[in-house]
């Protein structure tokens, strides 16, 4: 069945599948202490330009994000982050589990603002209440949007001003980077923030997220964190040849442009038919607002998700993918014209 | 460099490098809800015997053990290991970090006694102490040695009586079932135990571990806990297609054999030295006393790690893995011969 | 100088001392295990009807806050609250730091609506967010307001029928039930809640909670849970015989009676001079709005906590307790009229 | 019945119970920012010699504990006690609740040795273990021995040299300072230590232990930690008023005096009687080895702890406090003639 569920169904590109073959010639280090990580940190610390940056690899998302957190938080510091922020509604009390509160802010077209850091920071003032002490944000955001540069840069100031550490979650980052929207390069984002994440298993990995630590200090004995967390692979190698393979030649970037592309196609052929936007769509996040019963009619022909009911319509959520072919997005749009075609969309 | 040093230094057998490339021309359903999953549960379920029982896939050892304790206890209650378990002495307090205890009792040869465990029971009977309520054991144990069924029958027994949840970490399972010292099926074992693992990472996998409920009622809502400690993967397919891939046609049991054979060919080299073992050589981890300097000169030539100091030598260990090959022993065969060859061993 | 700062600035009712003094006599057992905690659970039962309900004694009220929802709540279950809910703002992350998240929803009023607590469950329906399970109400609210009887039996409806534990906060539970607005019997929180807390700090007592558990089989171990939390006072009887004391004749309501009283008189004095309130004056917490500088003149002469600026002037809270005098009231009426007599209030 | 079960069966001495009557007559700051806080803590500081010390209040000992140990540490830091140390063993995993642990030593008479903490030090070495990071000692200890002052310098020195912060749970350090095997004063304690608690539970308080912070930077933020530990009481006055009882005039001391005279005429007792000890006679918690069926027989007449079984007879606790009176001596006296005078003792 046609999918546009996630960006997440595919295996790895069949250049990371190649460097995975010829770990088994090899012998490595464990821990991540081999030359492949070593590899590909350098190839992070060179095109972000953060020579003495360090990296680690972990398998998963959540993993990352929950340790990343724990590992510069004291106890009763907490994370900021827009209401809408992965940490504060899909990890399943990951972060909360390290015993930090997530403290949010209505998010604005799915990204927290400056004003908003602002505001949470005046309110938090005494021993009675947990003391805000890091910025979490995700670009792509969750709705599908990137943060520019000028707002990037706003919160980075917030946050220096404050003794916030900022970090941001780039498990879209590929994505991010390579939108119609975006003005940064990875550049950009290293010297604006103590902490990202490179991802790897939404863009060409077979699974694997490289967390790049800009400011180490603000993480002290961060391997001693990451074994607790059940975050520090035996076999690091296995993650950080895969980051080797798709940051030699700007495989990585490719792949995510790739994923932008199909989804301006498929973006096309929802305008041309008259589907509007509940977020624009600049990048592999697609939130189409679909009239009346057109969604229910579609996800019997398409999976994606059912995001919510909208006055006159619903919220759906399509994803694409470094996977995704034209040929999909052409049956896509067969589905959606024999739904509509012999009557006004959404009528 | 001639290497012995751990079983998690090479990637993947071939045989999983196929099917991991072969994901690249699917698509899966995320978080384990996927057919390759569904498939490599039934191998296990077939395999043991236990068609009721739950599997679920994590990237990491130390990430399945902390979650599957985690899981069974509530927030008081604590479990109870070999003061050599791997949850006591070699995960920087994953356990403690998700509130429990680890009640330790000496180990015998690497592993937990059912009187040990009784003495345990005997001594914390009020709400002044932590509640014992679970018991870790590993196979083979982080001294290379492996439980009889005579011995898991006995624990068995004191769970069964005692309210206890029994759990056995497979990291080396392959090596278990194939020790020569073995008297057990996969099938006893998961007949006496309420959860176990099955290792990927140290046999043939890329990375990964299956972990198996053999009772899923005493783990409830075991999903929830997954996300919850960063450990239900997004491409859950990508960890189960390798697992799919070892079951099937034996291949994992012949890739825990052949470890154990060349941890034979090698053991049988340091006896004809004369070199004495700490523990009985029964499978891929080997523990040679090497006398007087003997450890020191090795060590610069074959990579291995230094236990501890004994009177008159050192404990060392050596592993070997499914891709030990022959002239890996005759390697070290030579080495060990041009140390020793003009004078008696140890003098 | 003159203070309305809150309720816990006194020590001890006079019959209280009396009953602590009378202890230095006898030989009590440890832990909540004597006659004292028995007599005072046993008062606790009968009068609010529910005499399988088991009683508990800590010494204050965020420790006891934090071991309710700890005991009732799996890891991933998260508890539902107002967002001007005490452990969701004034507890520095004490419900976090147990590992829980705080699922919070706008209050009316301070308090939390069934309609509210609807939403909340609608939108939590997955492995992969947390699981609702648990009710946190606090009456008389933050903002001194205190619940009907329709509207706690509108949730004690939406929890029963969703499985969720209801949890009442009574640390100002006296100023509650004898509030002019309240309509509500000590029973009729009994039965319809699963456990609420009789606040003594801030009621007569030296310090002291009785955590009352109304479905004790919904806080399995609850003793385990107290001892784990630092919440099982090893002279659970300093404890128990206060409440002893405050529950025999009446004391504890006729000292919620008294601050209440104390209360509608400073409102009086407050209203006779134009001040109005941002909520209304129910019980023994006042928030009056003084309009223009007023609240920044005030504070020379009156201990009064700033809550926050409004358009026009400043919200402030004016507490009363059991140990307020007339004379109090009085001389914060000279004060207010030698602060507005010449001018009119606010211009 | 006659009782020697333990130090905190009594309430407060009536000094005590004086100056928590004059606090209904006063209005005080909340938290712990009161003048009886002040003046407290400034009796502390006098007698220790610590001019630069903080005092934190709080109810009980095992919150304490709990407290000092994780404003400490970071997350993969553990504490080194003796195994027979109350955070190991009678606190119900309270440490492992804030995700440290514990790491044990043998015990030599109820304490922990220099060479104890220098081999854990030794054994754990690289980010696969938890990082040793501070020390817990007892005095007196949980076997009524007391520390000596080349003991507790040598253990100092450990520290130092190794950087691990070094606390002391003073729940029974009144007994310890007067001890007849003490040589120590508070000033000494005070200038080896980083941290020390002065116990008032168990030595005329009502209740509550007094936090004495010598090294303050190395528990930064101490007042968000109690917070978030439900551990700042919201009457602190409450608490350090008690203490201001206690440490003015040398109550606090005289009261540990006398439980140690009334442990000495006891000891005295048994020792008349041909009884023998399991450790040494020297603070008010007394462990007689009850030869035969003799224990069995005492506690039916005299309340006290039955320790464990010896070859031979069992191992009790008598425990004395600053409430014990002369007569109950003789009583016990008498108990024993009755019980043993038709035969020899045990036969």
């Amino acid at each position: 069945m046609l999918s546009f569920m996630n960006d997440y169904s595919e295996g790895a590109h069949p250049q990371v599948i190649r460097a995975l073959a010829r770990l088994s010639e090899e012998q490595n280090a464990g821990y991540g202490t081999d030359r492949h990580a070593q590899r590909a940190a350098d190839l992070i610390r060179t095109s972000a330009h953060i020579p003495r940056a360090q990296v680690a690899y972990t398998f998963g998302g959540t993993q990352a994000n929950a340790l990343v957190i724990a590992a510069a938080l004291r106890p009763f510091e907490a994370v900021i982050a827009a209401d809408s922020g992965h940490i504060n509604v899909h990890e399943t009390g990951a972060i909360e589990a390290t015993g930090h509160t997530v403290l949010t802010w209505p998010h604005e077209g799915g990204k927290l603002t400056a004003e908003g850091i602002e505001e949470i920071l005046w309110s938090h003032s005494s021993e009675h209440m947990v003391s805000p002490r890091m910025v979490y944000l995700s670009d792509t955001t969750e709705w599908g949007t990137v943060y520019t540069k000028a707002e990037l840069a706003a919160i980075s100031e917030v946050c220096r001003k404050n003794r916030l550490v900022l970090y941001l979650d780039g498990a879209r980052l590929a994505a991010a980077l390579t939108s119609s929207a975006n003005d940064m390069t990875l550049a950009d984002i290293a010297s604006m923030t103590d902490a990202f994440t490179v991802g790897g298993t939404k863009n060409g990995a077979l699974c694997g997220e490289a967390i790049v630590l800009c400011t180490p200090e603000l993480f002290p004995d961060f391997r001693f964190m990451q074994k607790r967390a059940g975050a520090l692979p035996a076999k690091g190698f296995a993650v950080a040849a895969q980051f080797e393979a798709l940051l030699e030649g700007d495989l990585y970037f490719r792949l995510g442009e790739h994923a932008n592309r199909m989804a301006g196609q498929l973006a096309a052929v929802l305008e041309n038919a008259g589907v509007t936007f509940y977020q624009p769509p600049v990048s592999n996040q697609l939130f189409p607002i679909f009239p009346g019963v057109l969604a229910d009619l579609l996800v019997r022909e398409v999976e994606m998700e059912l995001m919510m009911p909208v006055r006159g319509g619903s919220v759906c959520r399509l994803v694409t993918s470094w996977a995704t072919k034209e040929e999909q997005i052409e049956a896509f749009e067969n589905v959606l014209w024999n739904l509509t075609r012999d009557k006004g969309i959404g009528e």
